[in-house]
């Protein structure tokens, strides 16, 4: 009997995301055997053939049939099919999270299809990705000294928590605890709203009549500002329809502040556009070049 | 008698753009003699110091006496006063360009500092540059198959054109010319409008209480996407100023083009997300990615 953390882990969607948890699951030791689960064998196969997984069904209900530890690494819009397909296999040993970038909707899923909550169930979110998606893309080291924020439910029990938490860290993931409603403040914030400007900027200039001059002549900043508009458009459809309250309200409050900004260069305000320029950079110089980012990432 | 491309050159405002421009002819054997001029002895001092310049002067028309070319490389607000101090020294044998990066207050300023405009002056933009400041962030290769975007005049005589054009390319260079309102629409659009959302974002974030969460749960994607945040507060405020018919224009249409979006996320609308999202990423895709960008620079 082996004394690894995680006996048989069931990965659904075996991605970026997902690949990349199997891969340093498996490198750190901390796992017996890889289960893949999705709706395509071709990239079921290519995951097995990368070794990301040791085996892999179409059928989620065999997939997690004897496992300890079931991640859920769907988008956003597929989380409540795939809940109802665990929900007959469900038991006590088996622990569940996921890595949705929006909590509330991940809750709501649950509780659509479950009868009640279970108290294994730990939702989860990683901060960390690229633009890039697939399990080609995936890589072990994707979440080392990564933020890992755990939102665990009031039904959610401590050994469950414990485990998804040793799951993290055994991935060299540094885990915290908020509230789901903090988790999707926050993230609004810091990624969903950035995503909806890059890909508003980007289709703005593309609808243009010089869109060709105006990439041509775009230089580096550019590329750094609008990588992000190269992300996956199914993953961030379902992310912004699921936050989509959070993320309505930091559009606003930045279209407000967009406005101000605009209205100052207009009349010329001097000290507002100063002023405004001086504490961007100041909050950004200070939080952003001070942080330990594994820049081979970007 | 040297037979280089130029005898003497004078760089006023010896920073990352002049400082590097200087390095680059200085590389490239295509000048004589660099003389720096600006206001700061110390930041002179250090630009002798690193090989930048030859020598400096902080009087202007001491600095360009004898010279057979002239840059620019000031605030877009400190043009007029430079062209002022130039004017009693201007002669035939002069050549006069900037690096500015909007075009029509560029010529305001020489209109309002000359009697008349000079058949030497040929306005000029390397789109180049990163988010640091000051001649120790200078580098020769920094207009390495980078663009150069030149908006002769009307009165900008032929050979007056030509020497600026064969200045750039000793750097590396891609010399391209424009109109001066076609320069000015196509860089509020790929340039100004993207720095003002960057510092916007950053701003409304750092206003927020949960500021330090915020930048706290931030991942690599934050950090490339609000770069540009980083750049010189005071240069950009005289960039928003001096290009604002054109630059408030793009405001506008982004501003429009998110309402639109956040309508469509209020009220579901998946197939006008799915579309927008998709429509940039390949924008983005066929424009950036396929793009030859110095990546050592970003």
């Amino acid at each position: 009997m082996s004394e690894k953390l995680i006996q048989r882990l069931c990965v659904i969607g075996v991605g970026l995301i997902g690949g990349s948890l199997a891969r340093a699951l498996k490198k750190a030791g901390a796992v017996a055997e890889v289960v893949g689960a999705g709706r395509a064998t071709s990239h079921l196969q290519k995951a097995k053939e990368l070794g990301v997984i040791d085996r892999f069904e179409t059928d989620i209900s065999l997939a997690v049939k004897g496992c300890d530890m079931v991640v859920l690494a769907v988008p956003l819009g597929a989380m409540q099919t795939v809940f109802e397909k665990i929900a007959p296999e469900l038991n006590d040993d088996m622990v569940i999270t996921d890595v949705g970038s929006a909590k509330g909707s991940v809750v709501r899923a649950a509780q659509a299809a479950f009868d009640m909550l279970p108290d294994t169930l730990v939702p989860g979110h990683p901060i960390a990705g690229t633009e890039k998606s697939g399990v080609e893309a995936s890589f072990a080291e994707l979440y080392n000294n990564r933020r890992i924020i755990l939102t665990p439910l009031d039904t959610s029990s401590d050994s469950a928590v414990n485990k998804v938490r040793s799951m993290w860290q055994a991935c060299g993931a540094e885990v915290v605890e908020t509230s789901i409603e903090h988790h999707d403040e926050v993230l609004a914030a810091t990624s969903h709203l950035p995503h909806m400007l890059a890909y508003s900027l980007v289709d703005t200039l593309a609808k243009m009549d010089e869109k060709n001059e105006i990439f041509d002549f775009a230089a580096g900043g550019f590329r750094d500002f609008t990588r992000i508009a190269s992300s996956d458009p199914g993953m961030w459809h379902d992310i912004c329809l699921a936050n989509r309250e959070a993320l309505v309200k930091m559009i606003n409050k930045f279209s407000h502040d967009l406005q101000q900004l605009s209205k100052a260069i207009e009349s010329n305000d001097s000290d507002y556009i100063k002023e405004t320029f001086t504490r961007a950079k100041q909050a950004r110089d200070k939080y952003c070049d001070s942080k330990n980012i594994n820049d081979s990432l970007e």
